[in-house]
């Protein structure tokens, strides 16, 4: 063995952890269990037979370009078919050089921190915030600084007086990030004069926004309220999406969205991040849109979540102590759950496990170590009846808690 | 638009340019153009109809597990086929343990500067390197030293020279990175008396070998050499494989193969860099070796190259004037070709464009800025009338230059 192989390894590394989701997800793969842990889809709902249809077409009619090294920015016909989409549904005035496409949006997270961050640069998120994030900025040695939230997404007024503490430490800010929808893992949604606050703090501090929109499109009630990127007039925001809750997360197919300027230096760091991602995967996601696939399908997987978190909602609305609270999200995949402050989720994923059910702790997402007393639940993935079954567990469990 | 963007990017973007040769890529897709200089398989040998049988064959059976996110370590069943061939093939005596898969080995070439480098520290190369991998290593800062090559691949007494020169500097010199076999881009398959001596060397200073090796089964004669991997019985090397030049490099399947203490680390970082690769392609890869698919196309692949080698070959010996020289690689994608000591190639390839011909300049594999009179010849792409018409074109205005 090479001695002393501590010494070889970079400072990052050294300062990384795995994933905790990452690692749990590992452990609730035991057989019987009721995972609530992780962000997956529910695998009922992917089109096996339209991308099996799409896949050969592709093979047959274009394989010499499906197989071949593609343009680093990434297939021209998806990223056509994307900005499409971003116009009809959503008004965006923007085109294919607007858009590259990354190895699903936790590629596109990290690439934003290569392309903004060096050791000592601090970041503005949320807290809780996607632990995805979290851990991809922290990785360039940046200091992720936790801005609260309220019922109407993350306090503008704090974000503002956060920015200013931070300048006044002499550290640089580089970026605001936000899942403004749905958010990972609190599951609010930010209002639009929220929206407009957050932005004319970002324009007063010279800031980009970090726009994290994976779940957008599954909405199940209520109003959308605007993007960033179509309320920013200025070019300020970045925007991520990706395919892995609308589509497949094995496809592994997301994007950055916004100004050239951006785009451009993700481009140069994701030439050498893996040069391109897959030709063959992007143009069978390009003629799943084309063909049409991809509206019929997002109205199946909204319908089919919607009733998996009703049931949730009913389940947490009739077996859970008093206490005990949540949120009530209008779209996404995740409910996030408070437990008495002086309960201590980690606790409590112990001895769920014991029963066959498993949960992210909340205290991860939360940058500052707090939320120690919440846990993040997942209802895409499990059936309505393990949804409701996992639920009891889980409230039995709690109760004996407490 | 913000204001004074460039002070918000990271030290380590605004010092990295976009790679040349991806920007010289598409320069070299005009119309008509004879391009020798991608390092891209010929789209005729892409096994279309065997894809599309494994594809048909892994969504109608595990349809749910190929779209559903996987193991950041990658799918259980390619690392499998891999470690069998490698056994098979090479004798190496290793499991799926031992790998880890990567988006190409681009991904395995960044993933390992991100395990390893810090700012400052040193990696030691080849004169000249794969560019990609310079690129990669240079992305986190870290100096690269370039050991001269002989006709057996790299000098093992300049390396151990260079190394103590470094540490007398007070720098840390991290891993040697090496191409073994078909060095890219200098054709070099270095001897096993030279692997012998770089392995001590490797010891001696207590450093990891990257072997960076994604054409070694393309050999069209001699005797392979054993491998660094099989040479190594102390686990100081890291092995980086792809199927990008001998199935399709639209699927980006890579990999690192080595002991699990680097493994775990690179997983570390993956996780960070992209959650996982595509189960789908992977599941389609490894259903492709299963089914020896793989051990066939091999075959075809080699016979097609050799062909396109040696009509490459023959057309340098009838056209290029005296002065001119170039290496006889026994496989890979590449040949080298050495100018008379005052010509430029760079201002070869404007003219050379003129005349639609492509090549890549050596200039750039060069981390001294030296080899400003060599080219990078790329004879797997182009049909082998191709092959002889653009040395045929080379030629001429080389002659011109002369």
């Amino acid at each position: 063995m090479i001695n002393n192989i501590e010494s070889l390894w970079s400072e990052k590394v050294n300062s990384m952890k795995k994933s905790v989701i990452r690692e749990l997800l590992k452990l609730t793969q035991k057989e019987g269990i009721i995972s609530f842990a992780g962000g997956l889809p529910d695998p009922a709902l992917f089109p096996v037979d339209d991308l099996s249809k799409c896949t050969e077409y592709v093979l047959q009619t274009h394989g010499s370009k499906a197989l071949q090294y593609g343009l680093t920015e990434g297939d021209l016909g998806l990223r056509k078919e994307l900005a499409t989409r971003y116009r009809q549904i959503e008004g965006l005035n923007i085109d294919e050089n607007n858009i590259v496409i990354t190895t699903a949006s936790q590629q596109g997270l990290d690439l934003v921190g290569r392309v903004f961050l060096d050791k000592g640069d601090v970041v503005m998120c949320a807290l809780p915030s996607y632990l995805g994030g979290i851990n991809a900025f922290s990785s360039y040695g940046a200091e992720i600084k936790g801005v609260k939230l309220d019922e109407n997404g993350m306090s503008a007024t704090a974000l503002d007086d956060e920015i200013n503490k931070t300048k006044a430490e002499g550290k640089k800010v580089k970026f605001i990030y936000l899942v403004p929808d749905f958010q990972n893992p609190a599951g609010i949604t930010m209002n639009r004069q929220r929206r407009l606050d957050i932005l004319d703090i970002a324009y007063k501090h010279n800031l980009p926004i970090i726009e994290d929109s994976p779940y957008r499109e599954v909405r199940f009630d209520g109003e959308p309220q605007e993007m960033f990127q179509s309320l920013d007039k200025k070019g300020f925001v970045i925007t991520l999406g990706s395919l892995s809750k609308v589509l497949a997360p094995g496809f592994r197919i997301g994007w950055a969205m916004g100004d050239p300027i951006f785009l451009d230096k993700i481009v140069t760091v994701k030439q050498v991040a893996d040069l391109c991602s897959s030709s063959f995967v992007q143009m069978i996601a390009a003629e799943y849109f084309r063909q049409g696939y991809y509206a019929e399908n997002i109205k199946k997987i909204i319908k089919a979540y919607r009733e998996k978190r009703d049931a949730m909602l009913g389940a947490l609305e009739e077996f859970m102590p008093e206490g005990v609270t949540w949120t009530h999200p209008e779209g996404g995949l995740f409910l996030f759950v408070i437990l008495p402050k002086n309960m201590n989720s980690e606790a409590l994923f112990e001895k769920a496990i014991e029963r066959n059910v498993a949960f992210v702790i909340g205290n991860v997402f939360h940058c500052d170590n707090s939320g120690k007393n919440t846990m993040r639940i997942n209802f895409s993935f499990s059936s309505i009846e393990d949804n409701i079954e996992g639920v009891r567990r889980l409230s039995e469990v709690i109760k004996e808690m407490m």
